[in-house]
């Protein structure tokens, strides 16, 4: 309905589909459906039970309304928070809420059925939630080829799951970021289907390792044939925090039509791409768009614009927008791929949760696609409030002295670098040139995550007592005795083990969740313990 | 809790985990754990957002009451279901319900949290879901061994999924009842895993059949192992409606004991025990049971009641109980593939639903274990009502003759063969000897399916226009037609096609879903149609 005619038609690209995936038999039913449809036809041949028999009459919910957050950012000093800590502390007094009742027999036939909702046999979604979907793909993502299909699934973790069984085979590499979300390695290892590291700098994947990598491939030294699958998570990279441009993506896509690679684009961060970070003194609070279409051109488009082959498969997800307990996303791919995702679904998930599905969809109608991307717009500047808090609480506790990065990771970025705060009685300058960093940070643009690089090479024992990982590990055990629980660095890694750089360290910082005052405390916790962990012998 | 500590512990079985179940890593995450749960820890490990950022602060519910359905199974009149129709018709007037919440913030620590409901790392289920699948499992299954595990899923065909992964490798067979359940054959085909069809008999799987199977297992003319797992629906089996006793149970535990077989116990029509079929005339409107201990001592036990080694793996599922919408169920097996199923949820589906595992809690809490019992009880009344319903239908369409089966799928049942009424104007008894049987049947007493066996052999055409797969299908299409569909047999074979006897043709019947009056006029079309399709040349 939104979908441009004139766009081209995806090709075949069924070669990629996995053994298992062509094994997979068109449902035996498929032939006999064509009778189901039609009007008055009595239905005895599935085991459905009758309506009557769900136990419910009506489901309903309290939901907040599009503008529960202000659009503006506003200073993060913590005393400032009082209205926001209602929301974190429990208070109902300041949530303004809309009334959703989703009836078992409604009255009319466009209305959303509870009755059908938990039946059997949605598994492409309630039809109002395809609509939703519909509009909110072809107006954000515009994707560039005309017969592109929309599925339900039931979250990200399980959808990529779902493309592992059907592009790869056992023996097969697949294409991750050096530093890469570890449930994704974790999804193909155990099927012996192994990640495939690119090198990264400050924008995620670099477009130059990945040519590197295609056109060196060697299949005999390496063991698997030339990788014909990309995993990615092009904004609010996790954990580097890292946001891809579309100059990037377009360098990425290009290769991958010569080197025929499809693209899983995991993007659960997409609409929570945040301002460029402006240090406390010299921000102001004033509202960022002038109105949603501002908001929405700002956001890097989806690699779906510039797919005219359907070689891109895009995953969506409510779990950061809505909530991770809706177990709730979608597909975004070519009608062959889509095809084998729903016989896939049938003997696994079947349709998403039908309590969450209906809930889900009855907000949105209600709040409807402008109501919607308000609620977006909304949440990403609640984001980069947290992102900015946090980044203010490590000011407060460390110098942070602004570098530019030429090598690595961050490549390409400015930096910076935290050096231990000067006492009080000695100048700063005097001091710093006898301190060294303890660690480095570029402030990320998009998503949840704070990605910390460890200057453990500047640890009084570094070489001595073991590697980076056992100083890593050091570190995140003594921050943990004191109450502060990051997400250590190895665990992200996608190469292979012991093959880092010697003196790496990480830590992954998520902003996504804690109360401010506790950030605060948090934050003062790790200065303690780091400046502690670093006079260590 | 409710675990008897004198039970022997399960055995070691972890040699028939999978090699993909082997290659599954622990959780990075897991040695880290342990300063998780410690008070006043502040975690900013996980990608959790806040849950201030959940647009609901409350979901509600209107759910039936236990007793909304009678215990006894009125006659089966259509006349006598007006009071049955107003829920079939979507009026609200009768359903009394009971108001359900469940608050974003609840007051006491113990009350169901939609913030925790709707927030990552319920993997495991809601503790309140926990206790009381806990309780149920205790009381009604009564596991042989007490060290059992219960593990929330999302849906039993996920489940059965999970279980392939877990302990078949491309290449091994499954074991599965002649006629079975085909989305189940559908799960484990695509991955080289063959189902290796055993005979059955009027109680379902034949322990005469697997001993043979398995005794003169020879792994070179066979192409694969001796089968090491089982699937079996032992109660309303699916297609066949049979019910399995104990004393079969029992059989085939100890053949599985002998040849190291894992039995997956797939029985979501549990509850669903019907009283035997009683012919209207003779049909009195008794409630069945005093209580709700005499019904819960009616049904027949579950495998896990014999297994005294840990080698049942019970699956569960709200969806014939509650609603399939729900997709939500339970394991109940032994800790070593319970703590490999939870690794495999981390990177497929994680947790079910929040929203309806909140309610679906909800309603059991608010019901109570006997609260459950009385709506399970009921509901096996209104199944078992359905079940005469339909059968009197068909003894209206045709003449049914009482028989005594000796071979194949019904033997050792009493069979019902269906005649063609003799016309008005014929005695039937002179008509009688001229005519043969048109399809066979057995009243099933668990379930909801009946399963026609048809006499293509007795039509005019057999054995000139084609095999009995085409006849099956011709009437199928003939019956699709005139506006009614059945399932046809052929869907639910699981041996290798062609080779079923020549003239075999079935069509399972699901009464559980249709209104009354349309089963009604359903069998009537199916007798117009049959009886044209048997005069056919």
């Amino acid at each position: 309905m939104h979908r441009n005619e004139d766009k081209p038609k995806a090709i075949d690209l069924s070669h990629h589909l996995s053994n298992v995936s062509k094994a997979r038999k068109t449902s035996p039913l498929k032939g006999l459906q064509r009778y189901a449809g039609k009007e008055g036809v009595v239905q005895m041949a599935g085991g459905f039970p009758s309506p009557a028999y769900f136990p419910f009459s009506e489901l309903s919910a309290e939901g907040l309304i599009p503008d529960s957050f202000p659009l503006s950012p506003t200073s993060s000093s913590t005393s400032a928070f009082s209205w926001l800590l209602k929301f974190f502390q429990g208070s109902k007094i300041s949530e303004k809420t809309t009334h959703l009742t989703i009836p078992k027999y409604p009255a009319g036939p466009n209305d959303l059925n509870l009755a059908a909702s938990l039946q059997y046999g949605m598994a492409k979604g309630a039809p109002q939630l395809q609509k939703i979907l519909d509009e909110l793909v072809y107006k954000v993502y515009k994707p560039a080829y005309k017969d592109s299909v929309i599925l339900v699934h039931a979250g990200n973790t399980d959808a990529w799951f779902k493309c592992v069984q059907t592009f790869c085979n056992p023996g097969d590499g697949v294409l991750v970021s050096e530093w890469t979300y570890p449930s994704a390695v974790a999804t193909m290892v155990p099927y012996n289907i192994k990640p495939v590291a690119v090198p990264m700098d400050g924008l995620g994947m670099s477009s130059v390792g990945l040519r590197k990598i295609l056109e060196k491939w060697d299949e005999s030294t390496s063991g698997m044939p030339r990788p014909r699958v990309m995993y990615i998570v092009p904004i609010g990279q996790n954990p580097t925090g890292a946001t891809m441009g579309i100059d990037r993506k377009q360098e990425i896509y290009d290769i991958c039509v010569e080197f025929d690679v499809l693209i899983v684009e995991d993007d659960p961060y997409y609409f929570l791409q945040e301002a460029p970070y402006v240090p406390r003194s010299e921000r102001s609070a004033t509202v960022r768009f002038n109105n949603d279409e501002a908001y929405l051109s700002s956001l890097v488009p989806s690699f779906l614009s510039i797919d005219y082959q359907g070689r891109v498969i895009r995953l969506d997800s409510f779990s950061k927008t809505i909530a991770p307990g809706c177990r709730l996303g979608w597909f975004t791919c070519n009608s062959t791929f889509a095809e084998r995702f729903e016989r896939q679904g049938e003997t696994t998930t079947q349709a998403p949760c039908g309590f969450g599905q209906s809930i889900v969809t009855a907000l949105l109608l209600n709040w409807g696609y402008d109501g919607y991307i308000r609620w977006l717009r909304a949440l990403t500047s609640q984001y980069q409030l947290r992102r900015d808090f946090i980044l203010d609480c490590l000011g407060d506790e460390f110098h942070l002295k602004l570098d530019y990065e030429t090598s690595g990771v961050w490549s390409g970025c400015d930096i910076y670098r935290a050096y231990d705060k000067a006492p009080a009685d000695v100048a700063f300058n005097e001091k710093l040139g006898a301190i060294k960093p303890m660690f480095s940070l570029v402030p990320p643009t998009s998503g949840m995550y704070i990605w910390l690089q460890l200057h453990l090479e500047n640890h009084p024992s570094f070489g001595s007592v073991g590697d980076g990982e056992t100083l890593e590990m050091q570190l995140w055990i003594d921050l943990a005795e004191a109450g502060v629980l990051f997400a250590p660095g190895w665990m992200f890694s996608a190469k292979e083990e012991n093959t880092d750089a010697p003196g790496e360290g990480h830590f992954r910082i998520s902003f996504s969740n804690a109360d401010f005052e506790v950030m605060k405390k948090a934050i003062t916790t790790f200065g303690v313990v780091i400046r502690k962990f670093f006079e260590k012998q």
